[in-house]
């Protein structure tokens, strides 16, 4: 459990920015130089115009990636810009390399078109290893993220997506393990159809859930909804909803298993848990304000997470993307593929043993050692055996 | 002096590069995440927000910048394509580090027209309080330069042009004191139009020289010429060659006081030499093999500078560049002035005391730690004298 720092805390780490430059060598003398810049770079360089691929061997392109934004979805402050997103990249660069050792730069860039964003990150790929994209808006950052995969030959991984969606798929295995309900059975209902309602709504079906239902604004959306849709609900609306349920979120919350809240504060209540099938589950990981308090939600269900750090079980994308890239980029990965992100959840979620496993553990701890290491692995098993 | 590095050592430094990003404090606790990511930060991306100023203290920006590359010009190898290029790069940015503290990173991008170039490059303005332009082919890096300063409100400098520039004249102040001559009078001849011959040139006129002459592989540049010109070559006509001298560079040479090579191995030889001024002075720096023979010249001039770590009075751009965007950035200045460079070069040269100065020792080591503290310094004096 953290407290919440102070202003004045925040503002005397971030003077001058969270990262640096640091050479890994020490050039002191001529002999030094001749051997890390000229003249003896210039064999390295054409060793590397020789044979292409030897540019992930004998530059940082071997163990760096981009941590690439437009800063128009900031955390959940909404479109405040590149500059303002800056200490939100430098952060993350920071748990890259804390827990995977993973060297990634901060790419904040003023761009505004889905193409214009696709064609700087492209232009940037000869420099990096992967790209972590952070932070863009939807729908623009579902095309941008297809789009750009489709151009470069290093893996790109959208955070807000694929990060959120492996930790709370990590979270719903252990869920059901606890319950000991079946992924194939439950009814799952989701609040909100942003980057990362989509995305977790995405690898809930590629798991295995059948039922599962998601709400926007205006209630279910299901197949043949004509008001407020997009191209990633209209797609969506095709494989979801399978009864065609109309109506309310608190409508589509009766007789649900679990409730997975992307979407906005204090957004359902007791009545609504009361209405849910028995042992419910609720995931409410609006940030900093939950869909439901999770002092009145706790007692009344068999599992209640959230984004937040002072509540247990905390479903925080750093138990994702560290080791996600330590795998990408130690098996030279050119793509993110869902099984990739299949095996990660569950490399999460088999860290807590049956014996540890609880109401209020069900999934590891934001900075457990274990962690990156155990995904990364997953990773890399993942691409050997399609090799 | 520095020996030749062999190709097993080279390769050995250069495996998974030569750089890497370092947190500047360490994320053990969940107290330290709340503090440098999620919640903590959000007041940060608020603040910058409300106030975009405070990206240059709240972030990398105040002291992180781009050098920026597509990889057409390397070294002296031609266009060998942006991953060929990351090494020097690299290379560029452990020196920066080194010697000013300065974090630099590289960009090598993918893009072929200028404007490809130049929008690349100020999409990425919000991460970078300046960009050390590199290796970049002429005349396409003029224009380059040019409209991306007009662009960007942080400096742009290119080293290839200016960081040459600035160190080729501190060597030309320290000769002309050991030599007596006047600035003013001396009969400069340069071989080679390419992005160092051209930015020398200027800045030697800045400097006070009037009779300076470029020569290309076809002879002297002069106002009328049809033959083998470009748009900088055009411009350069109208201001250099006041006597109009048409004719091979060997013919230039005759009476000249400096001959500055900016071009390629073994273009002028004793006879040339024996027809220049009394006193001449020789820079011949094309690398690794200069415009003449060092053993053959020294004995005969003045003064002898080279491009080579192995010979005396090595006129190396690490002279200039780290000091350079030390004081840029100390003094937050939003672009490159005729006046930082010419400060720049006499910061350069006068730290070579009358006692010191010699034949052999004209200008300061590579890796003299005074110079780069001396060179901010005369930037941020230029930038306060003008305020």
């Amino acid at each position: 459990m953290s407290r919440h720092p102070s202003s004045e805390e925040v503002f005397k780490v971030h003077q001058g920015g969270k990262i640096e430059i640091k050479s890994k060598f020490e050039v002191k003398t001529k002999d030094d130089l001749a051997l890390v810049y000229t003249p003896g770079v210039a064999l390295v360089c054409e060793e590397i115009a020789r044979n292409p691929a030897k540019v992930f061997d004998l530059t940082i392109k071997k163990n760096t990636i981009a941590v690439f934004t437009d800063g128009s979805a900031i955390l959940g402050l909404g479109d405040l810009g590149p500059e303002a997103a800056l200490p939100v990249m430098e952060g993350k660069a920071m748990l890259f390399k804390a827990l995977a050792n993973v060297d990634a730069f901060p790419i904040c860039i003023k761009g505004k078109t889905v193409d214009e964003i696709v064609n700087i990150a492209q232009a940037l790929e000869p420099t990096f290893g992967g790209f972590n994209l952070e932070d863009i808006s939807a729908p623009r950052c579902f095309e941008i993220e297809k789009k750009l995969q489709e151009l470069v030959n290093v893996p790109v991984f959208h955070d807000d997506q694929h990060g959120t969606a492996v930790v709370t798929l990590a979270a719903l295995y252990n869920s059901l393990r606890l319950t000991g309900k079946k992924i194939d059975q439950i009814k799952v209902v989701v609040s909100g159809s942003g980057a990362a309602g989509i995305a977790c709504s995405k690898i809930f079906l590629s798991a295995g859930v059948k039922n599962l239902i998601i709400c926007d604004r205006i209630g279910a959306i299901y197949a043949g909804r004509s008001e407020g849709m997009n191209s990633a609900k209209e797609e969506f609306a095709l494989i979801s909803n399978p009864n065609h349920e109309k109506g309310s979120l608190k409508e589509a919350l009766v007789g649900a298993d679990l409730f997975m809240g992307l979407s906005g504060p204090n957004l359902i209540d007791l009545n609504d848990i009361k209405k849910m099938a028995a042992e419910p589950i609720i995931f409410a990981m609006s940030n900093p304000i939950p869909e439901i308090d999770p002092e009145i939600a706790t007692p009344n269900v068999a599992v209640m997470a959230t984004g937040r750090s002072d509540f247990p079980n905390q479903i925080n994308n750093v138990l994702c993307f560290p080791g996600f890239f330590r795998g990408l980029l130690d098996s030279k990965a050119k793509k993110v593929t869902e099984d990739m992100k299949l095996a990660a959840a569950k490399a999460i979620a088999s860290l807590i043993s049956d014996k540890e496993l609880s109401k209020e553990y069900i999934i590891p701890d934001a900075l457990d050692e274990r962690v990156a290491p155990a995904v990364a692995n997953a990773i890399k098993q993942v691409l050997l055996s399609t090799v």
